[in-house]
Formats: C-alpha cells, sequence, structure tokens
C-alpha cells in the first residue's frame, strides 16, 4: 500500500520548483534595494495569537485553522498568514527600541488554511510579505505598494491592476459606521445572515459579501471617502501624489475595504488582469493598520504591509503566458568507457565542480552512447571522453556541444585547459 | 497580556538571519554544481508515512513527533526529518521512471521534534539534505560525501572529521546480527533494557547505547568489518579509494552504526573537532538504505543521502570563530530637509532602486543630524543631501563617505551621474 500526499498539498518537483526559487530569488534581491529584512517566525503559534491578531469571527480563525495540542498540552496553530506572528516577534523582541526606524521586515515560507481544495488553492501555500512598522509617513506606504509592483514587474507580469482606497482614521470610521448602518438598516432582512450579523459590529464588511454584491443598495451605499477628515484626506492626497511620483498607476475603489478594526487609511490590492486567469483575480493585499502592535502587547506603533501568494505568482505568470527559461544546461558532462577511465572521473568531476562548474557523468555503468543521451537531457556545453586509449595515452577528448569542435587535451590539465575555454 | 514564541522555538531575527541565508545560498551553488535539485514536500504528512519509514521503535516516533488530528479526522504528523517525505514523493511521482538516473535532490526547511529544549536544539529547526536515488554506484557514496564536506568547507570550517563506515549488504549484516548475540547474550543482564530490548530485534542498536558505552563488552564487541563478505568489501574499498582520490581525509570507525533494517553499505557522519563545542559534535548523518522505497510501495531501487541541520553548521562556524561578514552597507541614503525636498526624495529613492542601488532614506521626518546617523548605521557608501535650496536650484549634494569627498550634482540627471560615479 502506498502512502499519499495529504489532501490540498502539494510536491515541488524539480522543472517546477525553479519557478519559486526564481520569484523567491527577485523578492529577496528587491528587498534588499528596498531594504527590508528578513524575518522567520516558527511554523506554529501559540492559538490564541490569531484569535487576538486575525480576529475571533473571521472565516480564517472559524474554520480555517490547522489547531493541535502538543505534548505539554499547548493550544498550537500552524500559522494561516504572516503578520500576526511578525508583530508578536515585533513586540516580545522589543524592536520597538531599535535605533533604524520603521522597522522594515520581510517573510517568505508556507502557510495553511483548511479549505476546499480547489484549482490554484491549496492547503499549505507559501505566502511572501512585508511589514514596516514604526512610521506614519503617507511615503511608507507609497515604498510598500512599489515594492509589491516591482517585485511583479521584475519577472515580466505586465497586466496587473492596482486599487487602492482609504479607510480614513477612527473618526473618519466611525462616521462612515453610523452611515452605513442608516443606509442598510431599514432592508437588512433582505441580506443574507452573515450581512444581519455583520450590520451593527462591522457594516463595512457588508460591502465585501459575496453573495449580496448585486443587491441594489451596495451601489447606492455611501462611500468611505466622503466621510474622510481633514487629516485622513490630507494622508490619502499624499499617498496618491507619491504613486504618481513614483509612476505607478492606480484606480481609487472606494469598495476596497477591510474588515478589522485596526486597519485604517491605506488599503490595496494588486490583481491580474490577464484573461483567463479565473474568477479570483486578486493577486495581493496590503494596507495600513494601527493598533495590532498595541493588541498584541506592544506600544502604539502604525504599521503597513503586504502579503501575496506565491502560487497564485506563477499562475499569473503562467496567464501572461511568461516563459521564465530558466533551464542553463550543465558546463561538462564526463562520458568514459572501461573501469579504470571511469574511476578516473570519479575525481576529475570533483575538481571542475571544485573550480565552480557543473558537472556531471555516469552513475549507472551506461554506454558510450546513453551516456551521451545523458548529456544531451542535461543540456551539456561541453562533453569528454575518457576511454581505456585516452586514458594510457594520458588524453581526453573534448567536444563542444554548440559548435561540434573537438580537442584532444592533456589529462593533467584537463581542468585549466577547460577553465581557459570556457572563460573566454 | 503579551503572547509568547512557542517553547523551544525561535525567531530568527535581522542580523542573525543571513547566516541562514547565506549557508542556503552556499548549498543552493553547491547543490546545483554537483547536479541535485531541489524538492519541496509538505510540511506535514500522513503520520503512517513516518511510523513506516522513520520506525515504530525509535525515539522520534515514540515520543518526539507533533502528531495531530486535521478538521477532516487524518492523523498528521509534522515532518521530523526529510528523507521519508523525499522517498514518498519519489515513489508518487513515479520519479524512479524518469530518463535521467539517478534522480538526484535535496531539500531544505523546518523540521520538527518534541524533544526537552537545551542549549543548541530546539523544536523547531532547519535541515538540509540531499538524497541520490538508483544508483549503487560506490561513486554516487562518495559523491555525496563529498557534497556534504564541500558545503561545510565552503563557509570556511576547518575542524572537520569525517567517519566512515559500511554495514555492509542484508548477508553480511546477518552475520555480524548473529555474532553480536552470542557476545552480548551471556552477560546481557549487566545492560540497560533499552539494549536488553535491542538484543534480538536489533542488537547493531547496542553499540549506539549512550548508558553502556564504557561497558568492558562494547570494546570488545565483533566488528561489522570482520563480517563483510566479498562484494560487501569491495563495496567499501571503492568508496574510500574514491574519497582518497578526492582528496578528502577520513577514518574508518566499526562502531559507526544506523538503527533501521534498510540501511546498508556505507554510513558516515562529519563531526566538529572545534573546542569547546560542545559534547554532541555530529554536525551530519548520512549513509546508504536500500529497501525504503519498497518499503513505501515503489520498485527495488538503491539510495543514499544525508541531512544536516542549519543550527548545529552555525553553531559550529561560532566554535571556529568564522566572521561571516555580511553586512556590506547600502549605496545611498538620501538626507532632506524640508517638505518639498523630502517630498521629491520619494520619487529619487524609486529611481536608484530601480536602477539596482540599495538606498534609503528617513520616514520620520528627522533632523538632518539624525538622517546622517541613520546612513552611518547602514554604512552608506554615499549620502546625497536635498535642501530647500538645492532643490531651487535643481542640485543635490553627494558625499562619498568613505573619502569625505563632496560634489553637486545636477537634480535631474543624479541617477545617471550616481551610477557612473558608483560604477568606475
Amino acid at each position: 500500500m502506498n502512502i499519499h500526499i495529504p489532501r490540498g498539498t502539494q510536491d515541488i518537483l524539480p522543472g517546477e520548483v525553479e519557478k519559486w526559487q526564481l520569484i523567491e530569488k527577485k523578492a529577496r534581491e528587491l528587498c534588499e534595494k528596498f531594504q527590508y529584512k528578513e524575518i522567520r517566525t516558527p511554523i506554529f503559534e501559540h492559538t490564541e495569537l490569531f484569535l487576538r491578531s486575525v480576529g475571533d469571527t473571521t472565516d480564517i480563525v472559524q474554520k480555517e485553522m490547522y489547531t493541535f495540542q502538543d505534548k505539554g498540552d499547548r493550544s498550537l496553530t500552524l500559522r494561516p498568514e504572516g503578520t500576526a506572528s511578525t508583530v508578536r516577534s515585533f513586540v516580545e523582541n522589543k524592536m520597538f527600541g531599535y535605533a533604524d526606524q520603521p522597522v522594515k521586515l520581510f517573510y517568505m515560507g508556507p502557510m495553511f488554511r483548511y479549505e476546499r481544495p480547489q484549482a490554484g488553492r491549496y492547503r499549505q501555500f507559501v505566502q511572501f510579505g512585508v511589514e514596516a512598522l514604526g512610521s506614519a509617513d503617507p511615503a511608507i506606504d507609497a515604498e510598500v505598494i512599489a515594492l509589491a509592483m516591482s517585485i511583479y514587474q521584475s519577472l515580466g507580469l505586465k497586466q496587473l491592476k492596482l486599487i487602492v482606497n482609504s479607510l480614513g482614521d477612527k473618526e473618519s470610521r466611525q462616521a462612515h459606521k453610523d452611515a452605513l448602518i442608516n443606509h442598510f438598516k431599514p432592508r437588512i432582512e433582505e441580506f443574507c445572515s452573515d450581512c444581519q450579523n455583520r450590520l451593527e459590529k462591522n457594516p463595512m464588511r457588508i460591502l465585501d459579501c459575496k453573495k449580496d454584491r448585486e443587491h441594489e443598495l451596495m451601489k447606492s451605499a455611501p462611500s468611505i471617502l466622503d466621510f474622510l477628515n481633514e487629516d485622513s484626506k490630507k494622508y490619502f492626497d499624499k499617498v496618491q501624489k507619491y504613486l504618481t511620483d513614483l509612476d505607478i498607476k492606480f484606480e481609487v475603489d472606494p469598495n476596497l475595504v477591510r474588515g478589522l478594526d485596526y486597519y485604517n487609511h491605506t488599503a490595496f490590492e494588486i490583481m491580474s488582469e490577464s484573461e483567463g486567469f479565473g474568477a479570483i483575480t486578486t493577486l495581493c493585499g496590503g494596507g495600513r493598520y494601527n493598533g495590532l502592535v498595541e493588541e498584541l502587547g506592544g506600544p502604539e506603533t502604525p504599521g503597513i504591509g503586504f502579503a501575496f501568494s506565491v502560487e497564485r505568482f506563477i499562475a499569473a505568470l503562467g496567464a501572461e503566458k511568461i516563459d521564465l527559461q530558466m533551464d542553463e544546461g550543465i558546463d561538462c558532462y564526463l562520458v568514459s568507457l572501461g573501469e579504470e577511465a571511469k574511476d578516473y572521473t570519479v575525481g576529475l568531476l570533483h575538481k571542475l565542480r571544485r573550480e565552480g562548474f557543473s558537472a556531471e557523468r555516469d552513475y549507472l555503468d551506461r554506454k558510450i552512447k546513453t551516456q551521451f543521451k545523458a548529456a544531451d537531457r542535461l543540456k551539456a556545453k561541453y562533453v569528454a571522453v575518457l576511454g581505456e586509449d585516452e586514458l594510457k595515452a594520458n588524453k581526453i577528448n573534448l567536444k563542444s556541444m554548440e559548435t561540434g569542435e573537438q580537442k584532444e587535451v592533456p589529462l593533467d590539465s584537463f581542468v585549466e585547459e577547460f577553465k581557459s575555454i570556457v572563460k573566454h
């Protein structure tokens, strides 16, 4: 009986894994330019962290968490997202006291949500995200958005749409909340039970409802933008000005909302506009939050961040038919014939690798012809052939697979020769 | 109330994380030279996988696994090591049918063992490992060992000791097993209860016992090397010859054993000989296994691999006092004064980054002097100062922090100028 991979997860195999590697490499490089530093938090956290930060009325917490007791009877949960852990670490390690502020962090790694598996949705997926903690300058909002866009663009994505919104400050949100309640209350029984529950607690989330999106009251609902007070308006204007300065195109969408209380000011999403990308077009979501650091025991600290799924990134690359061209081919394949010659290539191979070349040989005692086929599959730039005659004559035959040129090279100085041939 | 990190786990923060990054980068690069390709398997697997592969009599399975039921009532376990998942994936994805054989894979990521936390031992740790599946050529044993050594050496570790042993094939092991039982049986009551249990099932593991290591019967115990049959002896001779060809120093230690039935032929460990490294000196363990692929439902396939903990790697670097010198400093810090100038640097900063420079500015409305201090902390190679006067005059002041040289540069062409200055 075979043992299978757990439902909703996937193995990422050679041939595919290079896409993940490349996205991660580009994201890392850009974080270096933008001065975001990596943080690595554990795969699991105390369950309470997510109850407190993600919010105990959300789908994630209510339905999707991998929660379990460890042998010490602690309730642990595999992290469903990265912000909670990052902020927990920020507080626990007193990063608010660092000399360099804001503290700019990125993270990358597996996240876990027990959802119904479907095309492109996994129970374990890789998320990349950043958090900038400690600055309420609208310039950092623009920087965070610019970083997200830069990562997508660095891999060639073009059909992107950036939407931004402002949720305002506390005062603005309260005014908007009151207006929403007044707007929906008279006809709330026409809405789904979720929306009815949301009315008093969090009416903004009604705007986000997938079931009731066609209801006529949706379109006429009061817009947050009409309730922004002076400070909030000024803040949002600055963010938009900076985005324009950075040559980043965007649309303002007043229906882009966030459920949780501590989100405020800037909210943004990046979507793929590529045809055939499917119904869910959001690639990346982010926004500003104040209050989360306090909620987790730290001092009042403004924060902003975003997160995206690497799997959806890859789907977007596919939808735009972007070929990443990752397979470069190895530098040299050593073909050998006869036991002594075969033995000799063990050391030779290692010398090539030690000089920084990617190199390979046969490990299955295959015939010369089959060895050449293996060299072809690995897209070897050069093949070096060592038979018993060559070994006796202290020579090796080097063939360029590109030009077909062949050359006899003294065996003793082969690696040196190879270096000089490949370098020029 | 604050929420703390789960016991036995750690946050890896900027300033430390660079060590993990560097080790992973070097390991990746060397895998590319050696032609090992990355595989990523899920963080959790069906519990049965580890019962079957790691073995249900081991400490790992009996005491140390993070096992839980998911919402679909499956028993899942956070992976305690990487070989089981890799082999499961090899079978499930029918990699035994790939044209390129052996299939050479590496993995890297968090592993989980519920152990008593102590210095240098974590419940979540990062393991790097490789598996070469599909070849029984002793040259691949040497290659795998060479790869492990190369990774350690690439970061400057010198005080390493490689020990190798052969566990022989089935026949050799059976002969040795019989001899061990004869040797220990008459006085087995002098040994610990674990050893008494091991006597009939797996007497080789008695040699590994930490409690009874000083018992006089230990030293006189029959050595596996005296029971190797012709084939096994020939195989082990070849491995040693190849290691010598590769200039890799080693010692043969007949007491290096492996508990599980399907280990055979080559076993090896790499230890740190650095003073003050502590009691547990093993950095890396590996060896050849046949039968594991079959156990998990695949065709008979020989395999060999190793794994090491990145945390112990870092400890060894510390013990040898190797300074990794990772902090290079940013290319440019933009100092600005006055709101208009500050605004202007938002776009300028982005242009620098887009040209591939690492660059930073202030996000806290700090004074010039404090901005310069921030530039110092980030080890900025250049600082560019933009005040209101400069902005009006369409100029910016560029200062080399290395030479102290200053220069006025036209603001419009600053990025172009910066490119030419920094490149030459």
